[in-house]
């Protein structure tokens, strides 16, 4: 599957009093790693919304391996690990430069009408997911 | 002008790697004693929305004072400093339960419709608004 | 296992452009439910912290089965699921007030000291976690 | 005065149910100004915490002028508007990438030790500060 990377720096506003990133930011992290994947795949998530698809969050897992700090360069290849007709699913590895493995976790979203009603996503932005999704190693977003 | 209490506790997400609390976070709870000042005033600020009136932010100021940290109990002061029919401002001070000082602070608001255009608040808002911030000394909220 | 009950009020600052509560801030209810579980328990976190026990985050998992929105009484259930020497596990039940679910979760801690290193909890601590972990359903916190 | 530039992109966790950009971040937009100034200037902020110096801030205030929203770029404009021996001020500009003001901006700060006491900052680093502070405008950061 295709990966988008993007590279982050720890704002001092993402830490807390152990003197580390604090947990949830993590995350944020994602979502800014869902928002790359899907500027890279040509369906920027912004446009998404303005034409009335949405596509919330329904379960989110993550498991922290070694600890950021302060200003940290942060590094999250995204991936589209699924993706169905009623919703998709995202996986994420939150890397050192070096590629050290920060954490690694997972989202379920379904997608869902401006009133949050669950919708089918038009068959046009499916394949071109699908199309981006499978395709091959990308590049830096 | 009528003062509305609000009590909180300083949550471990607030707190920054200096070990004490992040200073945008005292907006938040500025933000807290208006939705507790518009509750105690008879209108809450959801409601507000609700009904098309919205209130946002067009100037902030805070002076820190004293350091707080993750679980100090946290009082904030909220008065209604201004109102006009076009805006409001409201002042703040948070202060620990014994009354010191931590921070002081002033927001400066339009009125707007969900568009964010300025517009002028109904006069029977206005009206409940200004009796309310005349008042005496408000309870806990 | 006993569960401690916490009730919040969702803040504007937790919703997001979707008009619901942006799911990171479900894990900052989680740790407010810990916050005040281990205060129910007879051990702040606070004093843990200040005696030298952290208790970092290593795994996090939320489902989110309804939305909710700003100003909306949320009420935190959580229970500590597992105690070890090493670490330790706890889940939580966010709900309405009425009791229907809005999310559920879980996350799992190691005891570490101030560097961050995994060390054990002191005998005394578990075993007073333990009792109070097994004991009845317990009050609001 | 010298000003250094950031470039950012609005996240969707920085947006509130006004549908724009929730006010605090605001301030969160000004410390990464600051921390890519310093990093210009030579001495990376996080380094000079490492060294035992840190900047708290002690008083800020901001102007919104247009809303922002998800996904916008965003440009922070920082010069460092006052140094003494013990504190100094940083002043913002929040732009469109056309130019258009969005936010203004300051704040001021003190030199504090790890404890959070009052110091004076190293004749070295204050004169760095100052040399640089006061050249020509900078470029990107």
């Amino acid at each position: 599957m295709r990966a988008v990377t993007t590279d982050l720096r720890v704002r001092y506003s993402e830490t807390d009093q152990m003197g580390i990133v604090y947990h949830a930011h993590y995350l944020v992290w994602f979502e800014i790693g869902r928002t790359e994947w899907c500027r890279a795949a040509g369906i920027p998530y912004a446009e998404m919304e303005r034409s009335g698809l949405y596509i919330p969050v329904t379960r989110v897992q993550c498991a922290f391996r070694r600890r950021s700090s302060y200003d940290d360069p942060i590094r999250v290849e995204t991936r589209m690990a699924e993706l169905r007709g009623r919703g998709c699913g995202f996986a994420y590895e939150v890397r050192t430069p070096a590629g050290d493995l920060l954490a690694e976790g997972a989202t379920s979203h379904v997608f869902a009408d401006p009133q949050g009603r669950p919708s089918r996503a038009p068959a046009g932005i499916l394949a071109r997911l699908e199309e981006f999704r499978s395709g091959p190693r990308g590049g830096s977003a």
